[in-house]
Formats: structure tokens, C-alpha cells, sequence
């Protein structure tokens, strides 16, 4: 897909007029503003100055022992292991890829996959080659084959968690099952997990267990997360936990990109995470955000007809749709953007750039009572588009 | 010079007992704090949540029109171009390079150059030829050779306006013969003029005229500006305001990069600018920052045995020293260190990583009382080291 595509459907997504499944986009009305006030109206002046001042590339050093004490929760071991706080989770993916891709090199991803990390990889001129989805993850025959086909990739691309376009969990099992293949293979890992913490049930918390937490350090894994899901996108803040000598070689790529990332807002996330801010917040997002997806499967249940398909997510901010056969997504795009819904082609998250019959919905964004009217329009299209 | 050593250096620069001239970082107590409360504390609801969301990559859309209005005050015409905020102007510089860089390009830069700089085109295995600096700026004879040797190089980096290392600026004749020189040659100009507000006198206004400003859109200038010394680098704002396709394309590697500058910071900067914070701020630092000039080069004057020589900076932030031949700048470094004086040592600003006989002082970041103690102690070490 083109960035000029992406700019048009960014400015779509905004439209007033337009009830929009397009972005990846928290709820603005979720956002942690209070806890924001509370925080800067308590700064000290010293820090206050620290927040303008450049910071050291690896990270402003109070967040990175804050940070430890939350991966530590979490299950992650930080032993041989570095922090590297990146300005939002796609600077971790493209620094890792920086570090480790050149021109004509292979990278096996799920399909469908992020579009920021296909946009990365592609950025070094490198082959992307895309493994189904099942209901359990990534299906390992084709994982197997792609990963001992020649040449020899040189990372694979996972998001386990509430994977974004599709909304699907990889299961314990299959993570195992990751884990017992890259391991023999000694292939790099990079396991991208911004939606950890947006399961909709307590009862889920085990299953969002990062590969790297249960793989043991038997083989390299870069784990890249995010404040945009924790806190807010606009703080551009990420991490990448990584073992020492490529989360070494990532702060050289990083001291040519951008220097640091924002001080500014590291000092506020640090306080967020060590005032103990977090936790409670984060039990307010999964109630809301489990609130939306509720409303938008009862929706497509409404109003779907027979032979349209979608996944039923556990957390996160995605069902992905998948068209009867002979429909194309970007012709119910343009169709139900005429009647006021938009959403994101399916070709967008296929590493290819080609496959186009499913639609990305996201349920964060949008207002809770708009979703079923959204829901509506699209649904309408695909009858009429089933017709033809 | 290596990523390790420059590690290195931050840390002795941050030491409390060490009178550090190492880091081109602003003096804390410098920093707009209060005009920074009051304007977070003045932020709608509504903005307060814009600024926890994604924004546009090309920027925060108020930000880009506040910018346009103040580069045009500055005498830029926006007419064919487009601005990009950037994460830092090192990211402006980045993006150029991942634009218009190949392996085995060349780039014609000023010797010494910025260290950012000479990371951010070495990440892409391009081949730097360094053209020495007289007090006019670049000489044009060397400029002349390099542009014309093959094969032809890709970009020019140039910063006129008391660049960072020398502290020099480029004369008004000068600017005109580079401009008269690339206009004839159609190569890019990468113009980065971080330091621009920071003259020390009102009547240098016009001196820092920059040359995209002169060349009236004669050939392609790729202008690469900052927040990190109008307010704070912190923010890790800066801009890049190039030709509308070289900026599209600059916005497209942007979407594999960071996706979009911090809004949180974006938001603020936007206010600095609309509610006229600017002009009284730089004021202000113009005063401080010409202070501790005049500090250093006393007591440069006062206590560097013949034989050293140093620029004298109309602005900006350093200080160029040329050692006695024989000397060396690390060894210079090692023993200053042990008796409590930093600075950067003037290998890490040759393009070839090589030529070691300066030393860059900055007198942006110690306290004006500790200055003549440092440079006491600097020259205590030159003048030791002169006896051998």
C-alpha cells in the first residue's frame, strides 16, 4: 500500500462526518489526563529542566530502573539482557531491523502483519514472506518451511498478542511450539507486543505470556513494547529488551536517527509507572475496551450477512473481516465511505501488498454508540457488493 | 570515533566534580520552565488529549502553520516546499540520508562537522570528504574539487551559522559563492542551522541569513532546523523544510521510522510559538549564552600559553581549539579528566575520524563561575604537555 494511500485514509479518519474503524488509535476520551496533570503539576524544578535537557540514547535513567521493575512483573528476566527505550515501538522493530537486514535478506512475518513493520523491512529492501494465520497463531508447516527455505531469513516477525490487523492470540502450546523451532534454528526472534495488557478477562493474563518470558534465553529474541497502548501515542515511547549485544548495536543505530527519545515524556512515564498509576488505569482501559469489542461483534453479528467471517478477539483493538469470495475490500472502502464508515483494506497487512479480501476494524476509537451505525453502513455495502 | 567512547564521555560530562565543556547541551537553568507550566496548564481538555494521540507524520497540523509563520519571519519562503517535523533535526539530517544515500555515495561535508551528522550518513557506508573551514566559512577551492570529483557526491552538508564544532559562521560573500556554485552543479544542499537565533549581537541578524533563504530556490536545499535550542532538546523537536517531493519522500521514510514526532511535545512547542514566547525567550538567551562566551574566551586569553589558538564564535555554543603541533587531543582529555575539566576531543569531528590536535569547548552548559576554573585547568594540562 502506498503512503499516499495511508495519508488519504488518515485524513478520512478523522472526518467528523465519518464513523471511523480506521486507526489504530486509543479512545481519546480513555486517555490518563488527570493522572498527566497530576504528574507534571508535581514535578520538582530540577526535573522539570531534566524533561528539556537531552537524555542518555539508551533512556532516561529513572525510567529504565522503572520499566525493570514492570517487565520483572510481567515474567520477563532482564539478565544479559539491555533496555532501550525507543521513540514508540516502531523505532524498536525499525532499529532491529537496521541492525540486522540488508538488501536482498528475508524476514518471515505472520499474514496477515503489522503494516508499520512491513513499511521498516521494506524500507531496507529486504523479502517479506508471510505465514498464515490459524486459530492457535502463526501455522507452524508453513513457519517451518519459510524458515528453512534459502537464503536463510535473518529475523521472524511476531506479534502473539491480540495480533494487529487480525485479533488473534497465539496459544500457549504454539508458543512452545515457536520456541522448540527457533531454537534449533537459532534464528532471531522479534516479538512485537503493544497490546499486552488489553486483555478483556483477568482470567487471560496467563496467556498474554511473552515468548521471550517462557523461551529462557535458549535463543536471541528482541522484544519490542509500547507506552502508545499504556498511556498514549503521543508520548512516542517504546522499548526494546533485547540481549546485551544487539541492544548495543541498536543504541548505535539509534545515536544516527534521533539521538534520544523524548525526555519530556520519559520523565512523565517514569512517574506514571513508579506512583503506581498504571495498574489501576489499565484496569479502567480493559473494562472499556472489552465494552467496545462486545458491541462491535454484537454488531456484525446483526448485521452481517451468511459468508462474511471475522475473528473474535480476547483483547486488543482489532477484528479482522474476511469477504465472501469475489468481493474486493477496496471497493466496499470506497462504497461505505460514501456513506459515512471507513475502515483498512486487507492489502494493506499482507506482506505481499496483494491479498484484499478482508477488512481491518478497529473498536478502539470510535464513540461506543457509533459503532453499531458504522457497523451498519459496512455490513449494507457487503450485501449490495454479494448482489452483484 | 567509537559509540563506546562517546558513551564514555557522557558519563564524565554528567559527573558533578568534573567542570564539563563536553555536551552541546543547553544550561539547565536556562530552560524556559515557567513559560512551559504555563502553558500546560492552559491547555483545553480537548488539546491535552490531542497531545496523548498519533498526530500526522508530517507533524502536529497547528505546529506546521506556528512554524510557517515564524520561518517566514525568518525570511524563508515556503512557496514548493513542505515541512516535516522531525524527532530532532538529527532525524531531519537521517531522513535525508536514508532519501538520497547508497552505499558507496559520497557526501562533501565541512571539516571538522557535526558527530550526528557524520554518524547518520556513515550508518549508510557512504564515503565523507571533509573541505577545512577558514574563517569565511568553506573554503571554495577545496568545495570546488570535491563537488567536481567522482563520482559526483549525492549531498553537501553545510552548517553556516556558528557550526558545531568550530564555532564559525559563514560569511555573506561566501554564502553567495557556494550557492553560485551548487546552483551550477544541481547537487543537494543539506543546510542544518540548529544554532540560528543564538547570535550574540542584533546586529549579526542578518549575518545568519540562511542560504536557502538566499538562493531563491536555485537548486534543491533540504533546511534542517530545531527546538532543542529554542526550547529545550528534550522536546526532540526539530524540522526539516525541503522541496515538496525530496519532503514526501522524507515523510515516507518517516512512516518506517517513528510514524510521527512526539504530539505531547509538538503541542507545547505550538503555544511557545503562537503565544509569543519566542522572541522574549531567545532575548534572554542571547544575553546568557553571550556572557558565558565572553567567559571562556577571557579566560582563554588569560591563562593558554602561546603557541594555542581558538576561534572567537559570534554565537552558538563552542569553541575550536588547534594545539601546539605534537599534541595530541586525547592524551590533552585524559589528563584534564583526572584533575576535573571535560571537553571533546577533535577526532570525533573529522570526517576521517583521524586528525586529533583540537579540542571543542562548549560553554553552553557550565555555570559561568566554573568556567575559568576549567579552562584553568585545561590549559595547566596543554602547557605540562608542551614541556615533553
Amino acid at each position: 500500500m502506498r503512503a499516499s494511500e495511508i495519508r488519504e485514509l488518515m485524513k478520512l479518519a478523522s472526518r467528523p462526518d465519518i464513523v471511523s474503524f480506521s486507526g489504530g488509535m486509543p479512545g481519546p476520551e480513555l486517555f490518563p489526563v488527570e493522572e498527566i496533570d497530576e504528574i507534571y503539576s508535581g514535578l520538582p524544578l530540577s526535573v522539570k529542566r531534566d524533561a528539556l535537557q537531552y537524555g542518555p540514547t539508551p533512556g532516561y535513567p529513572p525510567l529504565i530502573e522503572s520499566l525493570k521493575t514492570y517487565l520483572k512483573s510481567r515474567g520477563l528476566s532482564l539478565d544479559g539482557n539491555r533496555i532501550l527505550i525507543t521513540t514508540g515501538s516502531l523505532q524498536a522493530i525499525y532499529l532491529t531491523a537496521k541492525v540486522f537486514l540488508d538488501p536482498g535478506d528475508r524476514v518471515v512475518t505472520e499474514d496477515p502483519t503489522f503494516i508499520g513493520a512491513i513499511a521498516a523491512f521494506r524500507s531496507f529492501q529486504v523479502k517479506l514472506d508471510g505465514v498464515p494465520l490459524d486459530d492457535d497463531g502463526i501455522e507452524m508447516n508453513g513457519f517451518v518451511q519459510q524458515l528453512d527455505s534459502k537464503p536463510i531469513p535473518k529475523l521472524a516477525y511476531l506479534m502473539p498478542n491480540f495480533n494487529n490487523p487480525a485479533g488473534l492470540t497465539m496459544s500457549r502450546k504454539r508458543r512452545i511450539e515457536v520456541i522448540e523451532t527457533l531454537k534449533r534454528r537459532d534464528i532471531v526472534l522479534l516479538e512485537d507486543d503493544p497490546y499486552h495488557e488489553l486483555y478483556f478477562d483477568e482470567s487471560d493474563r496467563e496467556l498474554v505470556t511473552p515468548i521471550k518470558a517462557l523461551a529462557e534465553e535458549s535463543f536471541p529474541i528482541c522484544y519490542a513494547g509500547s507506552f502508545s497502548k499504556m498511556i498514549g501515542p503521543g508520548m512516542r515511547l517504546g522499548w526494546l529488551l533485547a540481549p546485551d549485544e544487539i541492544s548495543l548495536q541498536c543504541e548505535i543505530a539509534k545515536q544516527s536517527v534521533d539521538a534520544c527519545s523524548p525526555t519530556f515524556t520519559q520523565v512523565l512515564a517514569h512517574s506514571f509507572l513508579s506512583q503506581g498509576k498504571l495498574d489501576p488505569y489499565l484496569k479502567r482501559l480493559r473494562i472499556a475496551y472489552a465494552r467496545r469489542a462486545a458491541s462491535i461483534l454484537k454488531s456484525l453479528d446483526a448485521h452481517m450477512p451468511d459468508g462474511v467471517i471475522w475473528t473474535k478477539p480476547r483483547g486488543g483493538f482489532y477484528v479482522w473481516v474476511t469477504l465472501p469470495k469475489g468481493l474486493d475490500a477496496s471497493e466496499v472502502f470506497t462504497a461505505s465511505v460514501n456513506r459515512g464508515a471507513a475502515f483498512v483494506v486487507g492489502k494493506a497487512f499482507d506482506p505481499q501488498g496483494i491479498r484484499n479480501n478482508h477488512l481491518r476494524l478497529s473498536f478502539s476509537n470510535p464513540p461506543e454508540d457509533q459503532i453499531e451505525d458504522g457497523i451498519r453502513i459496512i455490513a449494507g455495502v457487503i450485501k449490495e457488493q454479494m448482489k452483484k
